[in-house]
């Protein structure tokens, strides 16, 4: 079974209370358009990351609101903010980098800030076909003049995820790929 | 054996034709500091990539002067440009991209641009210990919780080389590496 990939750019997902804080009382993320996660969709809504050191403009807030606050970068920002984000898979919470959000008229400051590890989401039932379940740890193998073997990709299978192969752009252009190329699971 | 990882930024190689266009008649380049290949070095003259749509300021030379001038990018750098560098092995000179190299008072254009494909630099004793030859294409893994497997990596074996695996930048932060770590030949 040939695996779709994903290329995410750095976003940001956000509780409802911090879009209240960032956009004012009441606000609602406004959906730009759908992304490959059933129900995801990237927002009108842009913020500006800073830090003492750096900054970077107009980085992408992905809806829906989630529980938790959590801004998803890549390593080569961590030399542009001057920060030491962790490499870490998408929802943990422990051991972030401090960030401050800023918009206009407010900001919002917290340990949010990881840089995404790479990740295969699925079905239960695409994970059972595939021989894997929630929770493996998996390789995926890419062609071409770049071509790679990703190790070390977590397995995130649930009913209301579909089958795709999370990277971000710098493992992307390591391995050459454009979303919608796809990858194979080797041993 | 273990192989010590180089890293690339974007970086110039000139013709002393091309130094002399760009810094007057007669210039030469400035050893800044040694790199890892014996008798390369950072230049301190750095060079402004313009293209219609993007520029990139304070690109590097690296010395000495080269029969043809050349400039290595990254695969994101072509999306600031707007350029379609492909990816190639350092000194093919064949079908390159298109670029303006801007100094303030002169400027030198041409097809000299391509992503470094990546490869391994050794001497030829190394590569007989390591059972490789010049021109052969191997894999190297590299551990982490970003772990890797490089396809397609060019072997270059030469008595005047010194062992080293040279990734962009890109490809380093892919892998989770940092100039100085280390990799290994497998099959």
């Amino acid at each position: 079974m040939r695996i779709p990939i994903w290329i995410s750019n750095r976003h940001i997902h956000l509780s409802q209370n911090d879009v209240e804080k960032l956009f004012g009382e009441g606000h609602q993320l406004t959906n730009l358009r759908n992304i490959s996660q059933p129900g995801q969709f990237a927002c009108e809504e842009v913020i500006t990351l800073i830090w003492p050191k750096g900054k970077i403009e107009k980085v992408r807030v992905v809806g829906p609101t989630r529980k938790m606050t959590q801004v998803e970068i890549m390593l080569a920002d961590n030399f542009v903010l001057w920060t030491a984000a962790p490499i870490k898979i998408s929802g943990e919470t422990e051991g972030l980098e401090y960030i401050t959000m800023v918009w206009p008229k407010w900001e919002v400051s917290g340990r949010y800030l990881l840089v995404t590890k790479r990740h295969l989401h699925c079905t239960v039932k695409e994970s059972q076909e595939l021989g894997i379940k929630n929770g493996d740890t998996i390789k995926i193998h890419v062609w071409g003049i770049r071509g790679l073997v990703f190790e070390n990709v977590a397995v995130r299978a649930r009913d209301d995820y579909a089958l795709d192969f999370h990277v971000d752009i710098e493992e992307a252009n390591a391995a050459g790929l454009k979303t919608g190329d796809r990858g194979e699971i080797i041993n």
